[in-house]
């Protein structure tokens, strides 16, 4: 990977499981990682435990408002009860960056139900809460955390990556193939209505097939350059 | 196949694309397809044509009402702009019987962009206005039509089934294998925003990568038996 490319990647709630999981393999990928997290202290020791399974020091730990703050790109991996205040507390943050949005709004107990918010997908809020200037994009809404945590797992799942501004699409479709992941640039914004519903889907067909993790795969596209 | 699950499928909007793409596929299978189009004629030219196909009887024709009537299992295949007043229609002739709603609700012009209805999924509106004696199955809105008449082409998309009654939802799935397709129950009948919404995104990949159509498969499940 070149220099040039080496980006500052804060993860909000990278001390959870998902958001762990993709700080583990971008930091493992060559670019620096702040795990950000309501507990500064908590935030470092999930970025102690990043450097102690690469053996090199490829991530830090702040608190989430500290964390957007160093950043290039941020990433937004947090349960949907939290998604919303959490925006609202960095958004200054976040303006004339990328916001890369993780969050399934699944409404427990029934996470086998697609229970989406009335007016379409979580991250169309989000984007509406945080103003044009901040490029948001939705991705990575189907993929197994514990998988992610695996460094040799090669995960059978695409990501569907949407956004408005397609550049900022096409870059979060480059960090997701450069963790081993299929990705494809999947249209506007309110496309994103299909990956946070699909993971209930894939709970139901968990349920339903007893497997442990379902995913899906774009079929008809070509290889990636 | 046996004589005991040979059923008379009425498929409503049959002598268009998707729905005349089912038609000739399970007419081939075994069962008998009566085709439904507004237009009476045009119903039974579309079945002559399938079984001038097959050579053999395997289709008949008739207004939507009284394709509806006659059949055990009813298929509504038109579009969105038309799928309400269609069910309205037929509503009397549906209780107590299975409707596989193919509906996918895209408004032109922006076909690319996911734009569900207010409260949810197309079908779930569909099983309001029918009332519960009617089993709604939510199935087939990512398959290609014209794949589906080409009758030796393997189509490489997964077909989600979407029921609350499970039941009818297993069956679905089982005309879906049988005509050659990969199948699987996806969960009560609201999962059916996924299917419904995923095809924008579907096209929206065609027009990014410049395929004429992508599709899905699930990945994680069992083999069928």
């Amino acid at each position: 990977m070149s220099e040039a490319k080496r980006l500052r990647i804060a993860v909000l709630g990278g001390a959870g499981k998902e958001g762990g999981g993709l700080a583990l393999r971008w930091a493992n990928a060559g670019h620096h990682v702040i795990i950000g997290s309501r507990n500064a202290e908590r935030a470092q020791e999930a970025a102690n435990e990043i450097n102690a399974t690469l053996g090199r020091e490829a991530a830090s730990g702040a608190d989430n408002k500290s964390a957007a703050q160093q950043a290039e790109l941020v990433v937004l991996a947090v349960p949907f009860s939290a998604q919303r205040a959490l925006a609202e507390e960095v958004s200054n943050d976040l303006q004339g960056k990328i916001l890369i949005d993780v969050t399934v709004p699944l409404v427990p107990p029934k996470v086998s139900r697609v229970q989406l918010p009335e007016n379409g997908s979580a991250v169309e809020a989000i984007q509406k809460l945080l103003g044009t200037d901040v490029r948001v994009v939705s991705a990575f809404q189907n993929i197994s955390a514990h998988h992610l945590k695996d460094l040799d797992h090669a995960i059978d799942c695409d990501v569907l990556v949407c956004a408005d501004d397609a550049e900022a699409g096409e870059l979060v479709v480059g960090l997701a193939r450069e963790i081993g992941l299929g990705a494809w640039y999947a249209g506007a914004l309110c496309n994103s209505v299909v990956a946070e519903a699909l993971t209930s889907v894939l709970i139901a067909l968990n349920r339903r097939y007893k497997v442990p993790d379902s995913g899906i795969r774009i079929t008809g596209l070509p290889k990636p350059e």
